[in-house]
């Protein structure tokens, strides 16, 4: 602990949620030193322009645009990085842990493809990293995985974990709407990026996923390992359909084990309407914990904004703080192993929703049946919705039995090949 | 630490879960050593008769039935209790706890009665005092509001904190069974005791909310501190009622700030069918936490279990396990305060659904509005329904707008005493 009993923090990062953290921290009486059980200061905050106006009143001296004014101080115990992007936050963490300051991050970009390296580096050098802001905002999955949740065999995660995402799916689904225009209307809210990408591409899923992952099975995974859709191939008759069937449809991000390994994706599911996971709305985040002991538990809260990823940093700063105060060693970091392999998207189990545009004429369905059936897959139910006459083709909605997903790609590039098939419109994963 | 370098477990209780945690601690590779990090060792394990058979199959001279076995040795680091009862646990617990050794426990009723003089005798003799599994089983709220969520002003808890309950209102709703029925059902399943009246009157789940409410406020809550209403005087009509108005009826705990104080209580309540609260079934539980940060929260697990208990018993275990093992000092335990009052249910401010069975005939309702009128409560809507000739009687049901619980009472009194009514069916407090 610092020589003077005061816990002192350094803050990288004054946007929106470095903001919440100051004024926090500023607060009296403050409830993070109440929680700590010791006062814990403000001594730094770096920030790009230390001149430019900011929302947070700040004591003079603490602004800096200088990372050495935190990282060489030897008086700050805590690093607490709420900046974003992997460079240069991944070296500020290493140099930290390595001159013992423990480090509180929001960063799931440093933490989904560093993570398990700084975990060890945290754990030889005793000091604590803590992560809970880095995914689901507000509900605390991370910390519940670490301690709480850690006597289970996890068998699966299932979780809408993007806000920006499931806000578009929910629009398009509930006004049916094009997913272009839901897309501009999130922007318009605030609830979407300019560039969008990584939000519905799902790379922010990926990232959230591989932490929770790595935690709940103890072993090494990177980003790569996910396999990630997007959700801009939607198309509004998707959600009609789905709808017909008793579906809703949600983009899920989804770690669970079988045939000796993990396997990770994120795509848009097909999610039957009565399960809850269908009915996560808007920029609401789900998170749903299968485990041996405690079942499936699901939490449902905000997954971003200022308040909840506030809450989430706050609160491992306050067990972080008390960790200094008692001199104490950190727990909840264990050991990670290289045990279980990733398991190919290939080799996925699962029921398909496969829309088909095809000529209007007789015959066609059979050849369809034939396709799939040659590649082992059989079908649940089928949709034939009226011809469009101008064009003189329609459209066929198939449901399929539980098939292997190396057999669909294989069957549904056979009857992209067929000549009146005009096109395969979509494919999408049911999760029942 | 013990000299052996290995943490010494003494059990107290073998049933149920008592055989969970036993069995999860005796198995090779042990998940909990993993998780703390260091052999976590079955030492004793007390119960009633050594002599009666046993699923769980002990080392020999690991079974006693004299409590001094535990308490009375030295190289017994952690205290596992999952007896039940306040008699003799609370008293076990004090011993335990000034002899140095850390306490776990699913013991909902010491904690409720006297958790607040534990985790201040806990706190001075620099011992742990976890209690995961006392409330909500495989829901890790107690975890969390400790420490996760800690960094939240809460405004208020709504649960579903007791299964039997949960399970026997399903029933009722969906079957449309009687209340009798439903609670034979459950008994028969094994989810309601033979004597029931801990459930079905509201103390188990007053006792968890105090439990909780005295963690998420910081203050010292007593079971008696809590409004309790049963759930046994519930009539079908009620759920039929309830549905046509778009309700349905749960048994919710509730704490809530207003007014200066924090008002707890049990009672079942309309909440609107598109709640997540209203599409919790059967023996689920659910709790939704309000923070000023992390906004409204909400975790739904299974509730009580041997799988979903034990879990929460060795989630704590795990934490203790490595508080021992790095010679740590036990944190999330802050002081309790006595600032918060608690204020009466005659305070409460809210929406009533009344039940009335009336003689049929003209001017009744004049009566009955003006009765409500004349205690200043003013009625949203009204549901006649279609008189029974044989009694000549009819059933009418009111929905309040928002009114003062003292007001409520005076006005049922005044409208039981009017000549043309029969009996007030019911008053159930609606919770939006």
């Amino acid at each position: 602990m610092s020589r003077d009993a005061v816990i002192n923090v350094g803050l990288m990062g004054l946007g929106v949620v470095g903001g919440g953290v100051a004024s926090a921290l500023l607060r009296e009486p403050s409830l993070v030193a109440a929680r700590a059980g010791c006062p814990v200061r403000l001594r730094k905050v770096l920030v790009r322009d230390v001149s430019r106006p900011r929302d947070v009143e700040l004591p003079p001296g603490v602004l800096t645009a200088d990372a050495e004014d935190i990282l060489g101080d030897p008086e700050i115990d805590i690093l607490v990085e709420v900046m974003g992007g992997s460079d240069p936050a991944a070296d500020y963490f290493r140099r930290a842990i390595l001159s013992g300051k423990h480090v509180v991050t929001a960063n799931k970009e440093v933490m989904a493809k560093e993570g398990a390296e700084l975990m060890a580096l945290a754990r030889a050098n005793r000091v604590s990293l803590l992560f809970e802001a880095s995914v689901g905002g507000g509900i605390p999955i991370v910390g519940c995985l670490m301690n709480e949740l850690a006597a289970n065999g996890v068998s699966s995660i299932r979780t809408i974990i993007n806000g920006t995402t499931n806000y578009i799916l929910t629009r398009m689904a509930h006004q049916r709407t094009a997913f272009a225009d839901a897309l501009a209307e999130a922007q318009g809210l605030g609830y979407a990026e300019a560039d969008p990408t990584n939000d519905v591409e799902g790379i922010d899923a990926a990232y959230k996923l591989t932490v929770l992952a790595t935690l709940a099975y103890g072993c090494r995974f990177r980003p790569e390992d996910v396999f990630r859709q997007g959700i801009s191939g939607l198309e509004p008759q998707d959600f009609r359909y789905a709808q017909e069937f008793g579906y809703s449809i949600k983009s899920l991000a989804i770690a669970d084990t079988g045939g000796g390994g993990v396997q990770l994706r994120v795509y848009p599911a097909l999610v039957p309407s009565e399960n809850m996971l269908a009915n996560v709305n808007g920029v609401y985040n789900a998170v749903e914990v299968d485990g041996d002991l405690c079942g499936r538990v699901l939490f449902h809260g905000m997954g971003a904004g200022r308040g909840p990823t506030t809450s989430a940093v706050l609160g491992d700063l306050a067990e972080t703080a008390r960790l200094v105060r008692d001199n104490a060693a950190p727990g909840g970091l264990r050991e990670l192993s290289d045990g279980l392999g990733v398991r190919s998207i290939d080799e996925l189990q699962t029921r398909y929703y496969i829309r088909l545009i095809v000529a209007d004429r007789a015959g066609v369905l059979a050849q369809i049946a034939k396709a799939l059936g040659d590649c082992d897959i059989s079908i649940a139910s089928v949709l034939q919705k009226d011809a469009d006459v101008e064009t003189q083709s329609a459209e066929i909605v198939i449901m399929t039995h539980p098939a292997r997903e190396s057999s669909v790609q294989r069957a549904l590039l056979d009857i992209g090949g067929l000549p009146p098939v005009r096109r395969v419109g979509n494919m999408i994963r049911i999760e029942e």
